[in-house]
């Protein structure tokens, strides 16, 4: 006996995901055997829903189910400042630190040379049409502190030069609850760099 | 902004498959939104089609799109002989070895003392049912070498007693490529009291 047609199917499709094998696949669809219909059918349904709700903002290429998005079409925010990030999951982890009340540009990844990704597979043009467009004073190119996230930086960075406008990028240092022995000797030079000082607490009188 | 509603369903919903974390779903919902709409639609199609079309077979409840399954409707095949398992997918493993020839049976579980597994949560009744119903001749216990395993297989082995048939387990000792330094010493101890007569080989003439 084999395993039967629709399991396979099921394993088969299941490795469509990032990083699942023919193993972990198998476990999951065994687990969806043994779920009760109205969980798996759910689960069917919320696959299909996202597909059909969620497309990229057509400014600002973040995901969302209203076009444009809520933070583009919020007159609150500034629309001067415009804060640059690799995916849209990176918009929601910004926001969540309730620091940036500017706009976002999701570029949908970072160039890599090796991979032969140029800026033109990632949104560059778009942010640069943006600039140009006018009302732009500063953008914030946060893309991640790796090797890719940096060379992309960099090129955005060389195309907004005489544009003028600010160009920034977040600073670098030691992240909360780091262990210096355990950091890498980049992220403590930066961190020496940059030290900050500081102003001595005044005595408390008892 | 948070993150759009319908990612949010679907992160929660993945989180139903074993092992899979919100940060492991979050970023399966993110392949799904990079995934083209056939692809997504087709991993949907999957999950609902095999809560359809997979149901329990009535006799040895292996996971079987038709009913009775094909090994227990082939009168090829011994119907004197059944194999118990924990799952399904171990009646997939025996039969790629090709070793076995008769029934199985799928008790769907082990019996775990902590959890409060008893032997009326697994299919032992049906088992013992089967047994009764005569025709029998070996049922042999192939659940896993685990404590669980061992549990339910004693068990099992004690209420089969006085039944006139034959009860057995696999043999246990030594797996294909194992390094005896980092095998446990059970097992060493099973390979060692069930060690083999080596029939010398014949000294070849020149």
């Amino acid at each position: 006996m084999n395993r039967p047609k629709s399991i396979r199917q099921l394993i088969e499709a299941l490795q469509k995901f990032p990083g699942v094998g023919p193993r972990s696949a198998q476990r999951m669809a065994e687990s969806i055997v043994k779920m009760d219909y109205e969980t798996a059918r759910e689960m069917a349904r919320a696959i299909v829903r996202v597909k059909k709700s969620i497309s990229p903002c057509s400014s600002c290429f973040v995901n969302t189910e209203q076009n444009p998005c809520e933070i583009c079409s919020d007159p609150e925010r500034d629309h001067t400042f415009i804060c640059v990030v690799e995916a849209s999951e990176d918009v929601i982890a910004m926001e969540s630190s309730k620091s940036h009340n500017g706009l976002y540009h999701v570029l949908g990844g970072n160039m890599n040379v090796v991979k032969g990704i140029g800026p033109d597979k990632i949104r560059v043009k778009e942010l640069l049409d943006r600039v140009r467009s006018g009302g732009i004073k500063e953008v914030l190119i946060a893309t991640n502190p790796t090797l890719d996230g940096e060379t992309t930086a960099s090129h955005i960075a060389r195309q907004l030069t005489g544009m003028g406008i600010r160009v920034t990028r977040p600073a670098r240092g030691l992240p909360r609850g780091a262990d210096l022995d355990y950091l890498d000797g980049e992220t403590l030079s930066h961190a020496y760099k940059l030290r900050q000082t500081v102003d001595p607490e005044p005595e408390r009188e008892i």
